[in-house]
């Protein structure tokens, strides 16, 4: 049994980074939604769209890289 | 018992790149929803469908970043 | 015990492919429901349930790859 | 503690397997709530149904397979 | 410490059983919704239903079959 347990780590770690995935597909999702139900205010919420997807995507890039430090810096 | 620790992350680091997938269905999903519901404006947001599939695919091709690195590079 | 650790890794990742087929269903359910309440609007969407699939679909098959690349080239 | 490892990878596998379950039933479930709603429409969109469950349908077997080969190929 | 690994794969293989239960009741449930809805229409998709459900409780047996093959056959 050759390795280091922080390689194991830094594949759960890795699941994180999908999961957050999940968090981004709901904002973009409901805002697909909304903007066909209501084309005419879609432009008005673009902003609002970013700022959904900049935070979700933010903890998904975290859990990445918590992965590369462990994997690299560790 | 033979093999690196690494291999279990790297299965691990697979099964964030499949959770991603759910976040894609999401966005893609909803828009299919929301353009059946309302043809006329499905064009103009295919961009938004493609922003939302992106930074969705994103989170799940950085896991199988973590997993090819796991496999090679580590 | 026998065996190599890669080939629980292998198992890990056959999770991941399992749990893209939830993306796919997403994606292909989404549009069945909104087809069958606009028939008329199925066939311009048929393109973007391709895409939607072939995205969710994509993310699957990378974990299967690494199932496989775990079971048989490390 | 006697067996292989690769016995415990199958059974991981196996829950992939599972999973995938729940996006064929997703597909199939928002089909049955659409045709029961619009039965006139139903026969057009079978075709849709078959591609969806097959997609969603052939990432389980990907799971299963690899649970197979872990079994008895590797 | 007795038993054998096998007997831990059988485990986590019926977890994979039970997780195809949940697109099972995905299928049956809509249904019902469905045709609780329109009961005139229920009788034209029984033959649809079935076909639901026994693709996903296919993926449910498989899960099944891994840990009875782990458990007796390997």
């Amino acid at each position: 049994m050759e390795g280091q347990l922080a390689h194991i780590g830094a594949g759960l770690a890795a699941i994180g980074s999908g999961a957050a995935a999940i968090g981004v597909g709901n904002v973009a999702g409901n805002y697909l939604s909304g903007a066909l139900r209501n084309p005419s205010a879609a432009a008005s919420q673009t902003a609002t769209l970013f700022i959904g997807i900049a935070f979700a995507e933010a903890l998904g890039i975290f859990s990445f890289l918590v992965a590369l430090l462990l994997m690299f810096a560790v």
